[in-house]
């Protein structure tokens, strides 16, 4: 049990480090000129997220499943492919994974040029955010639902890519690019969580503001995980292949 | 077949939430600077239509064959790979499927800033079009030419890549890259269809003028999908694998 | 053979249509703003470039073992994974396609807005140069190193991954690739040939000075082929593995 | 042994020519306007690196594990995946390889128009460094820590990828895309080294200031790659598996 919740723990802080990371450092780059930006933009930044899974699934994936995520945890616990009973190990092996995952991203920001590191936090650290705080102003009721659809999209991904036999072998990449797919859509609107790891990790260093919203990055994936893992279960699996992995 | 219609419904509400999701709330990022753009411009659209099938074939393909396009159907079916009696509810379980993605764009679109939702309508919702509805400004002609063309090697792809043996894996891969690759060439030219149920989908949040020309974006990938059939089976289909999959 | 053939005019057809196209079509795109570019770029075209060759190698691979260019069929003719006798139809066949690809791009930007066929045509229609001809300025020296070199390293890495077992599976996602990085590296300086065919579809729409400057992207490719077909056989093959294919 | 010698020449020979080539030719591009940038960005470098792994490792990794980096080379020993007395034949023949790929860069460059081979070097000839030469201006200790989780990163999950069963096939694609996500993170910070080889053979032409930090940029990598190799062995490795490759 220790290696599969050291799994969780790289798994979940590759994903915050590099996918935070990515957004703090390089999403944007300072001085480069109009007809040469240097930044990876929106697009970067999803793709690293999805790369982080990717990685993740394929390096430790043997070991502990691959989750890096509470609400992926949840959802195949209802989905009936994960023991509800070790699922409180993973979650606490996906936050702490995740915030050292932050809090190193901090440490190397606070390295940086002068003024990085307060304009970091002043635009919220790369949390997750509705209203006010969605980069590009969308409402609660907004975040919600993409919060909720992304997620339930995310399980019932993972739930189909495990149960197939031709595309088991292909899971981390599917899963992967699901998530890169997940942030081409909405970092726009939420700065894309489906992950309470790592909304939390973000908040953390994000100020108060966020902390305060973090309830819906919560709440919105693990209502979305769970109708992810109920319909697929219910809908959609063969019978008699509904074993625990 | 209840599982194979849901699905296909889920695979196409994936391909056009996220390909007109991406295109609505990223494509463009109001307020980036021009040294360091965020949007993820017309090269993350492409990816995230092609990670919306390749994503949706690994999930759902050994449930349904994974086509999410009626144009695929029909491609199949004339290929000999799928029964025509089947077709029908493919289809209608697609049409479904998409027409609830594009709802829940809108929805969500409808919770943005001030004047969002409203430009979003004004632009065509990432409806297709040709002439002064192509994003380009490209004719009648040549958009009938490329959808064509581009419907006809998506339909080769997947008659091949399912065949061989060797491929087989790599199936979702494969397709999913070959939309992007044709979401690459021809987003100017008519924003890419290839796929009747995209852009009946969208075009019902575009307006009366995109409504007006959506019928290139049936006939022209259905006329395509059959070359694309005919030939693969006529020309390049081995003898004695032609099994109806 | 009459398969064979088609494969490869339907391969290199697919590349050419989809890399010129895409860079005809998407590289660049006007009337975005400063803070939101919507062309695809250089990625883009590198991406399209490598995903033409990916897609068709897994949809048309086991049908003539995926060419697409002279200078492939040449260096693995060389390599002794190829018969000779062979290659003048395939290379014919890869021209015809190539041709073919760049008449359709030709056909659908005849009916762009006023002035696109004429500065398309104006700006070289995609095809490759060097001196004044480069996109980036550099001279023949250059050109002909950089295309000697990646045109070996692209007949290395196809000899050696058709060769390894593990890998075999993954040629057309590794060729692909390779043909992505490639561009990568090389449109600045050439506008990145390493396939004739390539060259010359683009050059029959360029013009006269592009046709004049054909010699090197026809030559260059080809002694890059046979280096690297040769550096593989001699020294990295192993031994007892060496059938014909 | 020759071969395998020549198979990590290759493959660093690549990665070097195709990393630093692309951040030298293609990371900007003069001359486009600000609404149509040109230039393939951080992006398009990290996806670049990344490739050049990938690609390495499908069409070398059968000859010699694929390693392409001393620190790879040194983590994967320590970690008990490969024999310390083969390590320094590894190793110098990475350094060559590295070497001839940025003088062949070099080469090329100095055949660009007026004043770029100059400008390229005055720019540091992509070379990693700190402070005053980080690329965003981070300090020394954030590079190190950069430098050393990022290293410890990747030897995990080549540690990971290459014991799992059902990934091994897979490892080219993971081990490649790590490297493309820990550039994606870290070229603002340090330009990204983690790879000891790849720092030498670009700082040798950045000239004395590069050439004075690269002692961080051998030994980071080191000590991550250190670090990386225990973790596995000690903590994650299956019981019973160890096996040298």
């Amino acid at each position: 049990m220790i290696a599969r919740l050291l799994a969780e723990f790289l798994g979940t802080f590759i994903l915050v480090f590099g996918g935070v990371g990515t957004a703090i450092f390089a999403a944007s780059f300072p001085g480069a000129d109009a007809g040469n930006p240097l930044g990876v933009g929106f697009l970067g930044v999803a793709l690293a997220f999805g790369l982080t899974v990717l990685v993740g699934i394929y390096a430790f994936g043997h070991i502990s499943g691959g989750h890096f995520n509470p609400a992926v945890t949840v959802g195949l616990a209802c989905g009936g492919r994960f023991r509800w009973k070790d699922s409180v190990g993973y979650i606490v092996a996906q936050l702490v994974g995740g915030i050292v995952g932050s809090s190193l991203v901090f440490a190397i920001a606070a390295g940086g040029p002068d003024g990085f590191l307060a304009a970091a936090q002043e635009s919220g650290f790369a949390s997750n955010g509705y209203g006010d705080l969605s980069p590009g102003g969308f409402s609660l009721l907004s975040a919600l639902l993409i919060e909720i659809i992304l997620t339930a999209v995310f399980v019932l991904v993972i739930m189909g890519v495990t149960e197939s036999r031709g595309a088991k072998a292909f899971a981390g990449l599917a899963i992967g690019l699901t998530l890169t797919l997940i942030h081409l859509i909405s970092i726009p609107v939420t700065n894309t969580s489906v992950n309470p790891a790592r909304s939390i990790a973000a908040a953390l260093y994000g100020g108060a503001d966020y902390l305060a919203q973090l309830w819906l990055f919560i709440l919105a994936p693990l209502i979305g995980a769970l109708i992810g893992g109920m319909v697929y279960r219910l809908a959609l699996e063969s019978r008699g292949r509904q074993a625990v992995r």
